[in-house]
């Protein structure tokens, strides 16, 4: 499939008027596009500009407010519910993750639930925000139900990823960005546009026999956790998976379970409510709540060398450390620009000429 | 393999003789014992009395002490870090634990990093220290080099556990406690004594091809992380099984990676040693930092009835919650009383002898 590519600054550019178009102000446009293009020069073009056009539906159909007040609605020193007012998830973790940095450089950590929110791109982004206070940033977020627990035919959770930021010294940070399942949704889309089949373990059907059709999503499969099967820890995603949904979720008053809103626009939602719009849960912790942080980073230069040092398994060339390959994406990118298949290509173009913004 | 049941009393007053013999005070032998015992009320027979024998081995070539001056070193109004002075994990943890517990109660939640530590028992049991407290309790703890990274041949983590342990209402509560690789340790001894082949996907042979041999690990093999292959998600157990290591090893300032001092204590310890012992990471969140615990735990319950609800794959009966079978073990064991395998209790009829506690 051909691509063409673009410069970070054009499709900087489009998306920000894009959500100036729709209402958002000025700061919010700005902090809404740098937060989605993240995705595209991290190399995770599943959750980059590729969505532009499904935030903008979702906007549509007015389940995303473009002038939200978001506000903390709850607190202690080290804690904070935040209300996203149905944001743009984009624009409310960024607000939330500097709560949780504010409270942290007073307390020494801060944790912010949040509730009333929209889907908030990567979690990888919001967790680096806290990179260069030398802080431990961690961001999740529950999702749209598409994963089935151990031995479970309903979808009950999201892909729900768990992001870790950690500062080095000399060497780049430790980014640790994750879906709690064994594939993340993007990754079939992939085999769908290639006509190959998924290998065993990331998906069932509906009856939950095991499966590899990439389409099975829309004939009532689902995904499934990190480990596959029961013998290769397949409970163990799915406890991950849960906790990240209690601490966005429940913790913050949101929708939670099989109830947090899809993404798709045409998706109905769920008729049970039980929260506000989707959770996340964002935290940073000062490295120097703990130890001094010039120390500490010269010893995660050290742990990260010694994991770059390790001898290979055949047939690979090195041991990678998280974050290696979005940090070496990002710079090619930045350089070289930021390649999109046409059939994206072709949906920028119809929400340019939709929004009057023409995108080429 | 025939087994012979003993009540917890009967098992909880041999292991506490013992921790007295070695010198423990009449506290520290009875958290030590209660620690260490929960293991074996939980089912996870691996983590329990089995191993007291391998603490007093620690004990006998001066790697744990028995009297520690166990104390916080540096501290901020959510954090601290703690100094286990080479105790008994099952003495330092509960320690950490009450101290993340006391930071918590005043500013909502509390983080605690331990160096100079030795082996904890099972993780769940710290983090269940603070349900009594309507408080979110976490641990986790590195451990000795056994998993290689995806792409290693070289082993530089450990099982790296993490707990998770969230109150409910009416319902039991959410226990999750997950070593970060396919299989513990535990279940390659299960198979070992049964003569049976491990799946593909939980060892890897010293070159670092796939293996199916349960003895693969003396023979220079690997566990692998949790997800198995690349394909499958091993960078994600890779990256917990880190991030484990980073808070428990980093920020406190014990060993991590291969440095961290292994279990058997005939194995030499690692030449460098960047810190002190092992590491451990305690956190505890107070409920209603984020809001009101009864709303949140009748919530918990809705979710945990969620699940329960689900409909099944072919074959199997339930969806478990995580927790759920470890609180029936319990309920069974403290009823029925404690299964043990012959060589469990040939082992602990030696270490009777040799300490002048009679184990029958």
């Amino acid at each position: 499939m051909p691509a063409q590519t673009y410069s970070y600054q054009q499709l900087f550019d489009f998306a920000r008027s894009i959500f100036l178009k729709i209402g958002c102000s000025d700061e919010h446009a700005a902090i809404a596009t740098k937060s989605l293009l993240s995705a595209d020069l991290r190399g995770i073009d599943s959750h980059g500009i590729a969505r532009l056009s499904g935030y903008v539906r979702l906007w549509d159909v007015k389940r995303v407010n473009a002038t939200p007040d978001i506000k903390v609605i709850y607190e202690t020193p080290s804690t904070a519910v935040v209300d996203g007012d149905s944001g743009l998830g984009l624009v409310v973790a960024p607000f939330a993750m500097k709560v949780a940095i504010e409270k942290a450089k007073n307390v020494g950590t801060g944790w912010v639930s949040v509730q009333n929110s929209n889907h908030f791109g990567i979690a990888g982004y919001h967790a680096m925000l806290a990179l260069e206070h030398d802080m431990i940033g961690m961001a999740m977020t529950n999702a749209s139900p598409l994963v089935a627990p151990t031995f479970s035919i309903d979808k009950m959770l999201g892909t729900n990823p768990i992001a870790v930021a950690v500062p080095a010294g000399n060497e780049h940070p430790f980014v640790a960005d994750l879906a709690t399942t064994t594939a993340a949704n993007g990754k079939l889309e992939i085999l769908q546009r290639k006509n190959q089949d998924a290998p065993l373990g990331w998906v069932q059907d509906a009856e939950g026999n095991p499966s590899t059709d990439p389409h099975i999503l829309k004939k009532g499969g689902a995904l499934l956790p990190l480990g596959s099967d029961v013998d290769h820890g397949s409970h163990k995603g799915y406890a991950l998976g849960a906790i990240v949904d209690i601490f966005s979720g429940l913790l913050s008053g949101a929708n939670y379970a099989p109830w947090v809103p899809p993404f798709p626009a045409y998706v109905p939602m769920p008729k049970k409510q039980p929260g506000k719009g989707i959770g996340h849960f964002l935290g940073a912790m000062r490295i120097d709540a703990f130890r001094p942080a010039a120390e500490f980073k010269s010893e995660m230069d050290n742990w990260i060398k010694g994991f770059r040092g390790c001898k290979t398994v055949p047939g690979e060339e090195k041991v990678l450390v998280p974050g290696d390959l979005e940090i070496e994406s990002e710079a090619i990118r930045l350089k070289e620009g930021i390649p999109l298949l046409d059939p994206v290509i072709s949906d920028l173009n119809e929400l340019g000429k939709k929004l009057g913004v023409p995108f080429n």
